[in-house]
């Protein structure tokens, strides 16, 4: 049985349905420390989550490294999106032509001996306005590079399918099916 | 004898001649959790702290509050800071008329038994373009209410004697001298 640490429910279905296996959810209050180094901050919050449940466990984690701005925010756009969303987001880029963004998932997964990290990333732009109602976050003004379509446009099950998420865990995947063959 | 936790000797320097006590720097690598709440995030620096060294110890730290980033970057400074400084800061703001800013520094103090926080806050605004040569970080775009003059362009010695740090340590000052009397 693998746990999951996170605080969304619907990480966890979606996860399940990748992973083709049974995930717990595990409701864990876990720090993250200030670094823009997205695995140096996972790599330590999967071994405090790992400490806690004394089994195997994995989190995930992303970044929003627009380009324009040297690539902050990173790990800090989860508090620009409690700030002000979408919105402000369009508001503080509206001066840019260069709308180029990396989105950079993670899955760290910590077995008790080892830290095991996987990445997914996505180059995209950001759009000029907000498009699209599914999805969540900056889901609105997401465009992955070869697309017209933002996520939240393209709806869930297409995002899903190419989603920066998705690379990750399809290679936390692989990982899984090699250790149990 | 206080320790205060930091990399900057200028720091020491100046915390000494405001508290008038002898200081001794202690250069710990400390993490910082991610909390847009600086007293949070500073008082698990300090107890960290103190776990090392086992002796009285202080840290400072800074959140810059922008008003029309509905607060956005808090604690996050430091990155937007080293991701384009000032030039940076001034793009993303430059369709804001709200220039509205707080800033909130904090000495963080553990004596073993307690952990004592000492706020300063500093109302100002974030000038139209980057103005004067000493200090250092935003000194050069933060006009403090009732000046005229950027932080940068007023000289080291008015802003250490108005700024946000001087009032936290101030008031650190206060209670080291109770303590003792």
């Amino acid at each position: 049985m693998l746990y999951f640490a996170t605080g969304n429910p619907e990480k966890v279905k979606e996860a399940q349905a990748i992973l083709g296996i049974p995930i717990k959810i595990a409701e864990l209050e876990l720090d993250e420390i200030q670094d823009i180094d997205i695995e140096k901050v996972a790599s330590r919050k999967v071994q405090e989550a790992f400490n806690i449940l004394k089994k195997p466990v994995f989190i995930d984690d992303v970044g929003v490294y627009i380009e324009a701005w040297n690539g902050f925010p990173g790990p800090f756009a989860k508090f620009l999106q409690e700030a002000g969303g979408c919105a402000q987001i369009l508001r503080m880029l509206e001066n840019e032509k260069n709308r180029n963004v990396l989105i950079k998932s993670l899955v760290a997964f910590c077995d008790g001996k080892k830290i095991h990290i996987f990445t997914g990333e996505l180059h995209g732009k950001i759009a000029f306005d907000a498009r699209g109602k599914t999805g969540w976050g900056f889901d609105p003004i997401i465009i992955p590079d070869g697309q017209g379509q933002t996520y939240a446009e393209m709806g869930k099950e297409k995002k899903n399918s190419l989603s920066h998420r998705r690379l990750a865990l399809d290679k936390f995947k692989k990982f899984l099916n090699k250790q149990t063959s």
